[in-house]
């Protein structure tokens, strides 16, 4: 599949670095979250159903962190107004990460770019791809707390297809997984070594 | 409610220090996973459901644990074998963590046990509850990775009522949000305060 050109994407580029995860450390995290080869398939199905409906989503989540003024903080430089471009220019990778999620099944430079999504939540990295004065970390209580929103809101979308319920159900089962999956690793720049 | 004789179950006794979490932070926490009044409710309703049925959710968890070696491994000293008794006492709390999941509303003394739920998970805490000699640290990408399969698997066990596939519904979805909170708490000791 070629990639768009988004500003501030780089999967797949040599600008990334190389995510300090083995393979193997990867197959079991994908374990721990019962991930199997038939979720590969339903998330590409997933791929699918979404693809025509990315905006709307957006605008959903998006919605979301508009409707909470301690999540559209992390778009603020801490004082207030949300920067509008940095919004959007992360709106436009944010789509290309749902298609990321349901391009199946997950490589090396999948692994590699996810872990440079979580050095750019971190303050590791934090406002640079898009050279923005922001607050310079997104706190990790969040990042696991939209566990649940970007989980729970995506099966409506999901339904907007010709599948069956059993299929919408194992579509809406591998994104959980996948998503959880995600920020566990998104984790990783938060703690130390020994303890992620 | 009273709480039963669990040896190291210490909800609401004056041995749990205070979390360093405010209640407005918790209750934007809360909304952070979509968590409402609706949800106290059902989750209510989930107890109620779930009550006779702790043994077997927690023989389908700890099998789960029990079928991978990696997971199986925090409750080793780092070196094969087990400690069944550590298994059995921890065994015990996770049966009352069920109970305390759906005991809502979630005040002071449940974010404070939290707090202490997450102190046991990390290398602050980890083993002293029980005097073990086991490994030191609950690795953090395991914990977050454990959403999945302690909310997927609790659907089959939420069905085993005479409630509505609407009701069962929305009893998932209550625990889905409880369980994204609790564990977004339980990552507190593992990062900084500026980070989490």
């Amino acid at each position: 599949m070629s990639k768009p050109e988004i500003p501030g994407y780089t999967f797949g580029e040599r600008s990334v670095p190389d995510a300090p995860i083995e393979m193997d450390e990867f197959e079991r995290l994908k374990q721990s979250v019962m991930f199997s080869d038939e979720d590969d398939r339903y998330l590409r199905m997933a791929g699918e159903v979404l693809d025509g409906q990315t905006d709307e989503i957006l605008d959903l989540w998006y919605g979301f962190v508009a409707d909470h003024d301690f999540l559209l903080y992390y778009f603020t430089d801490g004082h207030g107004t949300p920067n509008e471009e940095y919004l959007e220019r992360v709106r436009d990778r944010f789509g290309q990460w749902i298609r990321d999620t349901c391009d199946t099944p997950y490589g090396r430079d999948w692994l590699d770019y996810q872990f440079e999504i979580a050095r750019r939540h971190h303050r590791t990295e934090k406002n640079q791809t898009d050279e923005v004065d922001a607050v310079p970390n997104i706190d990790l209580r969040y990042v696991i707390g939209f566990i649940y929103p970007i989980t729970a809101t995506i099966r409506t979308f999901l339904e907007n297809s010709g599948y069956s319920d059993a299929d919408v159900d194992k579509m809406y089962h591998a994104w959980f997984k996948s998503v959880t999956l995600q920020v566990s690793i998104w984790s990783y720049p938060y703690t130390t070594d020994d303890d992620w």
